[in-house]
């Protein structure tokens, strides 16, 4: 079998695995569960994680070359070793779709807000839980709920960063780095889909001075072979190839 | 009745009553109405809550396919949801005058500046009014005065974010998301701008290197046309179409 | 006198206006003059005031159309009713200086990087002196030394906003809220200047792909000339007229 | 010995100079030494400052007219200025290397992704370090562990600032506003890279209204030449001159 047929056959699955992962992990955290219903909590994600683990190693074993496979799938890696990364497979999900529609202009910019923001959306989910989680009943931690811990993701993305709630542990500030660097990514991406969108709009309005298409080119192009069969053969072969 | 039809004729009502809106609640909000007043003031919020719902029903009503002009009008239910956003129509009428000045480079960039400054002062007003509406007397908020919240709808805006005020309630959080998002909007769109401004600027003066204009290649297609007439009358049709 | 004359003539001596407030406000704040010593600060500086007032008049006398002059220079009534933003002359000086170098790629963006340091530099210098002497003495202020205001400064246009230092006073936010726009197109004038060096790079390397020059299309436009040189003059001038 | 020969001979000793000044660096800040060892530390950080220093010199002294050399080099002199500058020489050492990659597209934004990172990576560790150095035992200071201080840079670079850290000492503030420039020009390289990338992505599948290419026209002068070959002499060759 070919990496790229299990990729396809395992598609799916990990996809749900995926959702499985944030479904259980809200759960988990938002209703801090204790005793047997976290010790059923922890063995659902324990599964999600073993599901990502297998798929690592088995596309590993699959790979042509393994060094290569390797040094090329880091970010799979780390998505195996940290958790909370895992829901990050749900936007690589919406990167394949997005990969379908190679659109000009105002389509592809659609595309990016949407996934944009769909991105957006499960980093801050993902982050407030993930927060929440290693903060809860540390010495000195200001994050207790949940609704403080999402108010506090949508505070730092947006890099405004008030300084009313902030993390105090190790984990917790490890989560606050990956949002920031979401945060200044997503950033660029807005003002990236802008400037797209300022620069073809300078543009519409002056056609004269508007860059010559690839179509007219052609169109010369033809008006050209045209005369060329209409003109007697070229005197000599040799000479014409010394023209050219 | 067409809805275009429609919108044309509730242009003007609905713009009227966008502005009614900003100043009664303006008035309710800063003045910190009380009994009668607030009564009165409140009816004339509701009024023009009405006239965007019956608009927005009238409208469905109106569309060919109704299930089709629901999706695509998804913000318009956000507007009449969320009163907060009503002042939004202000910027959508700005919007439109905009859409008429199709022009290039230079005045297309100072209708963006003009046209982000005027939704930005908007943003900050109607955000300050309703954080000092959802602040005002709750537990532990530190926004009190119309003042403050002004000078806090600036700070995060910008997303500097001192972290002297900052929302405590539900609500104040929402508005706070919302203009958070704007503010990274508006970061985006002076810097689209911009960089539109330095890639023109940058192309002055390399004429010889830049890009070949439609114009310049019509005057060539023009020159070849005119070889064209000159040569006698292709040997056979076939042969020419060949060629091509 | 034509108002070009009056601008050419009121150049340098505005010039040193703007450079002798800036010199006489930093003495007054930095040493927190008081007595006579104020006293004499506040005559050079309100002389430097009524240089700028005075060139206002003069230039609104002198211009054509007056209302369109008015509306037209809207940003130079700002500048004299705000004494703060007076130093912004020199900026518009560097502004003159700069338009006399339309060069392509390279020579922009250091220009760029040049004047943006250079106002950047002033914006922090000017704010930092406004907001000590808006908020020294302020019951509740934090901002107390020329230090402490050049390092707020810092953090506020940089829009990272500690909130270890931020203004009080009605006038210390005005100068902030300032500040913080400059702060949002510096951001926007490095980002955009950054793009502009990417995109030119990204170009390179793939000359086959690039978009055809103005040159190229000369060149080819020359031999197309030239073959219609060497071609029999067209059987009648109104057929040729027509296949054009 | 001409500069640039002294440049290749000098390549990794100052690269090996810049490594051993963070090791040690490191060494002596996160260990806090003390006594014999802080002394070795510092006898190790002063020979690295002499072989920048020293290297400074001979370039100068090696430099056809040394005072333009002296103009074009200000950014060396700082380096030598401020030891904290010092590991800025692996980035020059990066831009060396990627400069070799005239890539085009993806290629580019992959180099600028990977050097980015990097230069983000040092700038935040040697800015920690800097800092911890600056704070660590001084009045009023919050920054005491590495681990905070590491987190501060996190914070700072990225323009979050909560502050929950923030520096009390000139040195600290130095340290902090170097690092601030660092994170608004962060921001704007991954804005630009996006920007590149958006901008490519939204020309793909619009072939025919494409700029076109310098190929493309190439080809077309090429069947000019082949019919030029192919027509008879000119008739008088200044005939032909005058047409040109």
């Amino acid at each position: 079998m070919t990496e790229e047929r299990w990729r396809q056959l395992t598609y799916w699955p990990l996809l749900i695995s995926s959702i499985v992962f944030i479904l259980v992990y809200s759960w988990q955290v938002i209703a801090d569960l204790q005793g047997t219903l976290y010790l059923i909590a922890r063995v659902f994600i324990l599964l999600t994680w073993l599901s990502f683990a297998a798929d690592y190693l088995v596309r590993l074993m699959l790979a042509d070359t393994r060094g290569r496979w390797f040094r090329e799938h880091i970010f799979d890696l780390l998505v195996v070793a940290l958790p909370v990364l895992k829901p990050l497979r749900l936007l690589k999900a919406l990167t394949l779709i997005h990969s379908l529609r190679r659109t000009a202009g105002t389509a592809l910019r659609s595309s990016i807000a949407i996934y944009g923001a769909g991105a957006a959306a499960i980093l801050i989910w993902i982050a407030a839980l993930a927060e929440l989680d290693a903060e809860r009943g540390a010495p000195g931690a200001n994050i207790e709920t949940f609704g403080d811990a999402v108010w506090w993701a949508f505070v730092t993305i947006t890099t405004v960063g008030y300084g009313d709630y902030f993390p105090v542990t190790a984990w917790g500030r490890i989560v606050a780095v990956l949002l920031m660097c979401g945060g200044v990514a997503l950033v660029g991406v807005v003002t990236a889909t802008l400037a797209s969108w300022v620069l073809e709009r300078a543009a519409i309005g002056r056609d004269t001075d508007e860059p010559a298409t690839r179509g007219q080119l052609r169109d010369v192009s033809h008006k050209i072979d045209d005369i060329s069969a209409r003109l007697p053969p070229p005197p000599a072969p040799k000479e014409s190839a010394d023209a050219r």
